[in-house]
């Protein structure tokens, strides 16, 4: 079977009709939807000489044994979000098959190193709020302990939907038996976001993903008539808070990196009072380590300031959630700079603002990198989530062609 | 009886043992607490040679009849919010009720014109929402069909409350009989604003009511997920909306008057997406007409601005509420800075935020002032407003006088 990218799209939108509808994908962890998704790939995998196991994480791994044990893996995730877009993740998977299909045949079922792909579990966290949890087990740092009593939104626990798919989770850390013999990992994933539309390339190499500082501020005022209160005797909490909208974007203008105030509170919220509590939701992301403490640094330093000149006391800032930059392994950036400019004639490199089960990989030491197709409105998570199918071909090209770089790069190796 | 300022300090007092606890006043119209109170006041009306009634509003009238049927008017009102400060609205009507003691002695029950204690029934509207329910039927600004189908929060109709204390909503209109004859009318309030506080001054003449413009705002921008969305590809509602912030106040610079954004609201308000849409209240007061239409017109044009420069479409504006300015009689507010300046040896002169039952008055066409004594904290509407003892008194004498003053302008028009 030579490579057959048609053949990828034609199977993308055979698992979008088993598995979705006018309302976009449905294939949530640990569901059914999900279970009929992973089964009708098993049947995909059964066509082909490989090994295929669910791991203690509950990962599905198929492996194409080669010369060398040394093993290249290729990664993606058939989850979704509810009422997802119909290529997050699944493309990944499916791509995967079809290179894992053209190695099987070029080198008669024998490649020169081992091929593995490997669809994650419950990338997204969907249902439980716990995302890239196949890939955090894999990589050592998921804390099944401390995640257990998660609940949906029916209360299900987390534990009981994943024994239900047979995961225990007392068990999930043996996943990390599955880094053995790894030497890289690859991942072409929908870009979610506009920069390759905006730049008007179909296809981009993956740098690393984003730190991230996730803090929620709240300023503190006094509340006071809106009509019997002179402007210069007011605590304005709602004021200080305001003033910290511009200058995120004067903090990434300075640093680069990306910062969003999502989410603002006022109390008691009412036309007639001044605003006595005002709180704020940041989430600043940055590829460097250092730019990104820095811009937390600034930011703090302003929310100070605008306090201080409303002759408001100290905001409180507290940590949501915060994860180092992941940067992904400067060879395979380069063979996918190359396997992109060899297919398109053009690459750009750029980070991904969000998180992808690569970074767990590469969290466990794994050389790694991303690829990005183009994402039509530039939007994600959503039913309308879109790619042109002739870009769609282009990635499973690419993502080939850094397959073929990355064995010959293992191969050296060893 | 001559003027004893200390006993409407002891008044007061009697009046907060009875209708109040340690979390405040509860005076609420329409309530049994309420009907204590205005039971409480006819006690000791009943020991003055005044005819009392109730007028179809539920307004209590006490009138001690003068050579002249023209009238001089003192209003204040017994109800007060849940859990209200001791002193407003009901300062006004005993210090009133001090004023005519005196003024029924001086002249032996028969003073050179009509003098009329007026205890406004729910200045507040704190029960059904609505304010200046009896002052406003007075002018004949209040429109009951309009109002009839308030309810409470346990569901009870304001017809019915109403009905039960005697008040007929279709009647209620024919309060407009008592403006027959009235030539004046005095109302001495706490100012509730810090004002003559932070001035150390205790009593202050007031201009008049500021007009208000009241209305929403909407900003509509485009969800984005925080980590992928570059900075300039943002169209970022709360961006747009936070830049009003310091504006307003750059307009009051301006313009004088006083702007207050008191709520704000984010969607999706989540701390990954880029805000989508933002909704703010703006509360403008101002004592001039024109300056006030200057001030909303700068806001829409401010909003139009911050919108066009973050990409984002004109904002929504929707009006909540207005009023125009009230501005009283000339010749009361040089009155009431002469007899606070007999009083205390300093007047200051200054607008008022918050309504009152004057500007209803004000509004009938009968020459109008009020006369502010200073709040501590410069706080209302809470068990904390107070007032020092001292000031409440000098107030009582001020009032005084300034009813003297006002006989004698009366009686020089007749």
């Amino acid at each position: 079977m030579p490579l057959d990218p048609k053949r990828t799209v034609a199977e993308l939108k055979e698992l979008r009709a088993l598995t979705g509808d006018e309302n976009g994908a449905w294939r949530v962890a640990w569901t059914d939807t999900w279970l009929k998704a992973r089964e009708w790939y098993r049947g995909k995998l059964a066509e082909l000489p490989v090994e295929v196991h669910q791991d203690a994480a509950g990962n599905i791994w198929a492996t194409l044994a080669g010369e060398s044990e040394k093993a290249l893996l290729i990664g993606g995730h058939l989850d979704s979000v509810p009422g997802g877009g119909w290529l997050d993740g699944c493309l990944n998977v499916l791509a995967g098959l079809e290179v894992l299909r053209r190695i099987a045949e070029q080198y008669d079922g024998r490649p020169p190193v081992t091929v593995r792909l490997v669809d994650w579990a419950d990338e997204e966290g969907a249902r439980f709020g716990r995302s890239l949890m196949g890939s955090s087990a894999f990589s050592g740092t998921l804390e099944p302990e401390a995640e257990k009593d998660r609940t949906d939104k029916d209360g299900t626990r987390l534990e009981d939907a994943l024994r239900r798919c047979g995961v225990e989770m007392d068990r999930m850390l043996e996943a990390q038996q599955e880094q053995k013999n790894a030497a890289a990992y690859l991942e072409l994933h929908i870009e979610q976001g506009p920069v390759l539309l905006d730049i008007d390339l179909p296809l981009g190499a993956v740098l690393g993903t984003f730190g991230v500082e996730r803090h929620a501020i709240r300023f503190f005022g006094q509340a006071a008539h809106s009509g019997s209160t002179p402007m210069d005797k007011r605590k304005d909490a709602f004021l200080a808070a305001a003033k910290m909208a511009p200058e995120i974007y004067a903090i990434t203008d300075r640093n680069g990196g990306v910062c969003t105030l999502g989410s603002c509170v006022t109390r008691p919220g009412i036309v007639t009072s001044v605003v006595a509590e005002c709180d704020l939701t940041l989430d600043q992301r940055h590829l460097d380590a250092d730019a990104l403490a820095r811009m937390l640094f600034e930011a703090k330093k302003a929310s100070q300031r605008f306090s201080r000149e409303g002759g408001l006391p100290e905001p409180e800032w507290s940590t949501i959630w915060r994860i180092e930059p992941i940067l992904f392994h400067p060879d395979l950036i380069e063979f996918c700079d190359q396997a992109i400019r060899e297919v398109v004639g053009t690459s750009h490199r750029l980070p991904s603002g969000p998180l992808h089960d690569a970074a767990e990989v590469a969290r466990a030491g794994i050389p790694t990198v991303m690829m990005f197709v183009q994402s039509l409105h530039g939007i994600s998570h959503n039913k309308i989530e879109d790619t042109k199918e002739e870009h769609l071909e282009l990635s499973v090209q690419a993502l080939d062609r850094l397959a073929d770089k990355t064995i010959d790069w293992i191969r050296q190796q060893s």
